[in-house]
């Protein structure tokens, strides 16, 4: 009888609710204005040699580490962030090892962990999901071999300032620590300049991850960036298969780094759409958190689930938090371009009048929470 | 000082000489023809709503599994075969574990298995190739918990009989028989029916990979398939990201699939020419083992090298495998259409001339050889 692993016997997958989304998707944080027009007319211009070869990763990647201000052995190309994640608990991750992971988060960290057979160790968020960085320091100990914070956090929105993401990868210099940068261009701060050659900066143990799924409109080619000191990426780059990332993949990624204009009125468009939400939300009077990504989490009470039942009425998805760690009530919504935004507007309004929230949350304020 | 795992630090990576490939590909055992042009119709259709969105595989898997006669669950889609063989040393490999693995073969079993902290225990092929069958049943042990064979084997095209590997998997109801087939349309059979929900003659522990990137042209897409018994399968999709195979692929696979025509003429060219290449080989007086998949070892002797480089004067690029285990001075090469395969038969014309080869091998036949 053949029997998985104990540590994949005690795992639960994560099934995201892919199914069936049809309508406006602010479920996902993906952008809602699709890619670059020069992305698609260089994916519309591959020919059948390009697909019948296997891709070849190392002048992209040369590409990408010139656009980060980095050496090409500093930044490894990945199946998305999640291959970026399952990469560094394989090279650093022995059964027994602890993995400190701040809650509520991204739900791959703890799944990539756990299947190494190491223990997840969670640190809750402080009131209103602020980094516990003092928790955290508490719970090093010589077996905390992986330390992975999304900034901005997911689901919350919330961020962590760079110093104290340093402090912690000093503190723990026998662990891997990921900040997974995946939202940086809704946030605009990054640690990856501590990745960088300068050896008086440099920090041997710091990873940064990026993804090309957000703010360029690209999550259906899988396109993640790991970035670490050159020794250790080394190491990562001998349990990584060579063609993890495919070749439409890789002949489009020039063109959207190129066409940062593209993105940069995007990005734009979503911070002031974040603003126009949140107050939105706020006169609404709902609980919300304010966020540094592309998303905001709000607090609907116990009618979360008639929310999010309601929007999808109304053609909007977008995702149910309630069962993440603290997150209780809460519902996640993206924040796209103005016209996506408009319509969320118009349909959030027509669904707290529908349920009557607007006076039925004022009592679950809970404390600093704007609302 | 951050530390990689012992397993890693002791792995080396895999780079495949991908940089530079310019003229005849016949190195990799790509198709030499590309995909059928209905998939490269419809990727040319994608649009940028299809790129932003996060990819979902079930919808194809289903269709695949179809395909395949087999039940959804059965049946996991894979970024390229490189990942399914990474997802079952993850489901079934602990540190101190071994791992049965028949030499020579595809480079990956080996480093996903050492990446894991598994025992790699290679096997000798027998005499010109043959399938040790008896060697590898005697190396079984409790700690056998991975067995990897390639069928037809890469690089030597040698086929053992299903059988074969069915005893070998009733021998070891504690390992994962991966049986890899990434060559099967050029060979025709398949242990995939043993993995069908006929419960009379499921075996539990079998598993077979598939792959789109060798007859069906599509190495840049990385699509592989892993198919095997539905609750060993459930164990394996834990430690897979949902997202790991791209939209590009999954949106033109269905395509593949459909046009089976194309794929079936391209694979009688590649037997024909894989008889005629086989063939000039024998009269040009260089060694060949008969092969089953789409490329024929042949070997050269201590010129190895210098064969490669001429070839590569004459615009094609052929393997140099010399390194491999059992392949002192062989070369492997592709086969393909009609036209490129009569390019690589007037290059060795020319190269065997050059190089003085066809009286300097005799002496070298080995036991069996075929000339």
């Amino acid at each position: 009888m053949l029997e998985a692993r104990e540590a994949v016997r005690n795992l639960h997958a994560y099934r995201p609710p892919l199914a069936g989304r049809t309508g406006l998707r602010l479920d996902f944080n993906e952008s809602t204005v699709g890619c670059s027009p020069r992305v698609l007319a260089r994916l519309r211009s591959l020919d059948s040699e390009l697909l019948a070869r296997y891709p070849e990763r190392e002048p992209v990647e040369s590409e990408i580490a010139g656009f980060l201000g980095l050496d090409p052995a500093q930044v490894l190309l990945t199946n998305g962030v999640d291959e970026a994640i399952h990469l560094l608990c394989s090279t650093y991750l022995d059964p027994g090892d602890e993995a400190l992971i701040v809650v509520p988060t991204f739900a791959m960290y703890a799944i990539f962990a756990q299947a190494e057979g190491a223990r997840v160790v969670e640190v809750r968020d402080g009131d209103n999901f602020t980094f516990p960085a003092k928790d955290l320091l508490a719970q090093l100990s010589p077996r905390t071999r992986l330390i992975a914070v999304a900034n901005p956090n997911n689901p919350t929105g919330a961020a962590v300032a760079g110093d104290v993401l340093i402090q912690i990868a000093q503190a723990a210099p026998q662990a891997a620590v990921l900040v997974d940068e995946a939202y940086f261009e809704f946030h605009g701060e990054t640690l990856i300049d501590q990745t960088r050659i300068d050896h008086t900066r440099q920090m041997e143990n710091l990873f940064v991850a990026r993804t090309f799924s957000k703010a360029y409109g690209l999550a259906g080619l899988r396109i993640g960036i790991l970035a670490g000191e050159a020794r250790q990426m080394a190491m990562v780059r001998r349990v990584a298969s060579p063609y993890s990332v495919n070749a439409a993949a890789l002949a489009v990624l020039p063109e959207a780094l190129q066409d940062q204009e593209y993105v940069g009125r995007y990005v734009a468009q979503v911070l002031s759409n974040r603003e126009r939400l949140q107050q939105e939300l706020g006169s609404l009077g709902l609980h919300y958190w304010p966020s540094h990504a592309n998303f905001v989490l709000a607090r609907i009470g116990s009618a979360h689930a008639d929310f999010v039942r309601a929007l999808r009425d109304h053609g909007i998805l977008v995702r149910d938090r309630h069962s993440d760690p603290g997150c209780e009530g809460c519902v996640r919504l993206t924040v796209g371009s103005d016209e996506h935004t408009q319509t969320l507007i118009d349909a959030l309004r027509d669904v707290v009048e529908q349920l009557g929230l607007r006076t039925g949350l004022r009592t679950e304020l809970p404390n600093g929470v704007r609302a």
